[in-house]
């Protein structure tokens, strides 16, 4: 029986960590902050010019035993932060690949972060997990992926961090497939070896790093000279291979590489890859996007219904905050028995029903924030037809850029222009046009990237931000040209 | 020379994605959403009630053509989503371990998503990465870890998502320091061994499997009458491998199961660890909070000093939000070398020059949201001092809580209160037990879960809710009684 005179528990303190009338305060003053900053970010330098160590030096060196106000905090963000950041949403970044944004989505991450669920399991929050599942195959949809990686099916979608870690996580799906097919004790990891071209993502070989192949498991397939996989030479790989007593294990086939936006010959690569059992995995992490429009879409999806699992970041080209990788499997059972763990404190009846799914048997993580919401609200917000809009704009605009290079005989194309990416150089060489790059950045109204490209350094414009309008890409051919000219005048 | 006569590039619309007007109108109504959600949360049921598919079956199939206003999207918030979580914000969750949150917090995640850097390298954002090691400096202050996880030093820290990845990360640069150090050819992978305790977290297990280990290579070292690891059998393990040709690499000590609370003779097993070179990982994913108090330390970080790398998640019991996982590194080159990549489109001169850090190289993704603001906003606009309270407060709940049980012959503690979790179940039996808990969450006025602590099915209050107050910890015990008394009535 209870004890009758139980006292009262210690009176604790309010928690001084949320107050409601405070919060609907400070939040307003956060989202003008924001609205502020995206609105007057054309004034700024793209990219930040301070040294390191400068940001660090000029804020606290220990934390305050009493409260601050959030004057103090966006005093020292204006003053510190700010810039010391090179601004992505910038309109005139065209560095790397866009990082998404959009009004939706980062009011999609502020709802998350206000509901604060953790979504591990679906039982922890069943709208966080089935929201996600809807709007995995809503996006399956909208990009014309085949029906196999549909929810309703034996495959289906998830949200990771990033194509990074969707990478990895196909990667253990293919070696417990493997290995779980292979008779007991004949095989192990140390044969495992896994394929993509010598142009596909870091990432391929840092995933087959991180799930113990091996860095030099992977094969470097050689490309062509378009930059694609060179599929004569993955055949002869894997053949070579087999007869070395080796297993073909994992190929990746990149739907715009990094450099250069290349497409890989998806359905020659998943003949071969189906020829040996590999796993397929197509990483389409910045050109996936694309296929939202139908005219844009063949080849992105081509090959798709023969590969086991595709990738794309609606972070990157659609207006979606990172992080948010759409990954679609077309069996799901592999990846669960890589990545499920029941322990007793997570055991519950609606997952032994079998009846839902948990998505931390999807990803490398237990905890998972509600990252649908954001997905989710930019679709609905915005509808499908302005996304379309957004990217067929993007590549006209691309369009229009490559075609003043090839007006100026200075440049020359070093790829052909592939959807919003530009890939130039100077006809000079590349340390003449490693000298333009830091002039074009250094003077801080556009921001481009480099890479490697068919051996020469090329510029990359990627175009893709959501604040960027026509006039900033102008302004990228007129800064290129300006820079270009005081090239010529000092030399 | 360029083309003089350049035509302008083609219209374009205007993106939808984001008009700062709107922006402002819309961000005020989902921060005043929010504050109203939290602030009424108390009525709603803590556990979700909703059956499989219900989610799901009451939104749109397909997404819309056109826009659609925030209204509709708040609507269904309302309507479907609300009802369809588990509230892990709810002033009465005591379930698995609190979920972070906090206003600093929320508006820090409201910041990073406005600003919408992506912080991979140094230079694509220095105060991306510059507040992060600045806020996991503080933090190993305030929680009085060793100078040598300090930045300033061969070690340093880092924000990750969990710490699931956290772990597989020390696992990969557990691996390669032993290949490394191993002489050519004579090692391979098939031979390391990991170790942790039968109660050590499923990540553990996880982690190693992913990082190719195989799941078999984790010895699960049993535990003493507390739960915690048995270091004899840990020794004997260890030698037992040795004996045999196997390589021990990692060992995962914990402070803080997820049980019961318990911690691990860290000391002693670090002594183990050194003997034969492996790694040691510290998981105090939980209970590290709690080292803020200098009063509660001692146990927390004993044994720090020898560890290779410690991890603490401030997302579960300091008010910051999931994802925010601080791992520190005694010294930072093997996960580096596990983990880095320098592909030539990343290649730039601040990298090259060694005097910065790029965080891509201390994880598995590649990109990184600026998850740091949300940490430093907390400690600046609480303060050091509210931490500690609120710790304070919540373990003397937890304290009374404990009485109460032991003031109540039906009832048994199952482990001696750790902290703010306490462990119980019914003198009956664990079916008894089992029918309380469903019969607790099912009344919805608070939520436990469930573990096996010493063989016995236990029932788990983790008081840490931001929002919970002294009168949740009361109700949770008269929910208990009550559902217990109805219990004994129905018999």
């Amino acid at each position: 029986m209870p004890a009758p005179d139980a006292p009262a528990p210690p009176p604790g303190p309010g928690d001084a960590a949320f107050d409601a009338e405070r919060f609907r305060r400070e939040g307003r003053r956060v989202v003008d902050w924001i609205a502020d900053y995206l609105s007057t970010l054309a004034a700024r330098p793209v990219q930040s010019q301070v040294a390191p160590g400068w940001v660090r030096s000029q804020l606290a060196a220990h934390p305050p035993e009493n409260p601050e106000p959030l004057d103090a905090v966006l005093a020292d963000l204006d003053r510190v932060i700010v810039p010391g950041l090179t601004h992505w949403q910038h309109p005139g970044f065209f560095a790397f690949f866009p990082a998404g944004s959009g009004g939706p989505s980062i009011l999609g991450e502020l709802l998350a972060a206000g509901l604060g669920v953790q979504g591990m399991l679906w039982i922890t929050s069943p709208a966080c997990t089935e929201l996600e599942t809807l709007a995995l195959d809503w996006l399956r949809e909208l990009l014309g992926l085949p029906e196999r990686f549909a929810s309703t099916g034996p495959g289906g979608g998830v949200i990771q961090d990033s194509a990074s870690s969707g990478l990895l996580t196909a990667v253990v799906a293919a070696r417990e497939r493997v290995l779980a097919e292979a008779p007991a004790r004949t095989t192990d990891i140390g044969r495992l070896v896994a394929y993509a071209s010598a142009a596909a993502h870091s990432s391929v070989e840092k995933g087959v790093g991180i799930a113990g192949l091996g860095r030099a498991a992977l094969r470097k397939i050689a490309v062509d000279a378009r930059g694609a996989m060179d599929v004569a030479a993955l055949a002869a790989a894997m053949a070579e291979d087999v007869r070395a007593g080796r297993i073909p294990c994992f190929v990746a086939a990149t739907v715009g590489t990094t450099a250069a936006g290349v497409i890989d010959p998806v359905p020659a690569i998943a003949a071969e890859a189906r020829r040996h059992g590999a796993w397929l995995h197509v990483d389409a992490a910045w050109a996936g996007a694309a296929a939202v429009c139908p005219e844009l879409r063949g080849p992105i999806v081509a090959g798709a219904e023969a590969a086991d699992s595709w990738g794309f970041n609606p972070h990157k080209w659609l207006p979606v905050n990172l992080d948010c990788h759409a990954l679609w499997l077309a069996d799901r059972r592999p990846l669960i028995h890589g990545l499920s763990m029941k322990p007793d404190y997570l055991r519950n009846a609606a997952t032994e029903s079998g009846a839902v799914i948990d998505y931390a048997d999807w990803q490398v993580p237990l905890g998972r924030r509600f990252r649908a919401l954001k997905l989710w609200m930019t679709l609905r917000m915005l509808g499908t037809e302005a996304l379309r809009d957004r990217i067929r704009g993007h590549v006209a605009w691309a369009a229009w850029f490559a075609e003043r290079v090839r007006s100026d005989s200075r440049f020359a194309l070093l790829a052909p222009p592939s959807l919003s990416l530009v890939c130039f150089g100077l006809e000079t060489g590349d340390e003449a046009t490693a000298a333009l790059l830091e002039q074009v950045n250094r003077r801080g109204r556009v921001c481009l990237s480099s890479a490697t490209v068919g051996g020469r350094l090329a510029l990359r414009l990627a175009v893709g931000g959501t604040l960027t309008r026509r006039e900033d890409v102008e302004a990228a051919w007129a800064e290129v040209t300006a820079a270009a000219n005081a090239a010529t005048h000092d030399g």
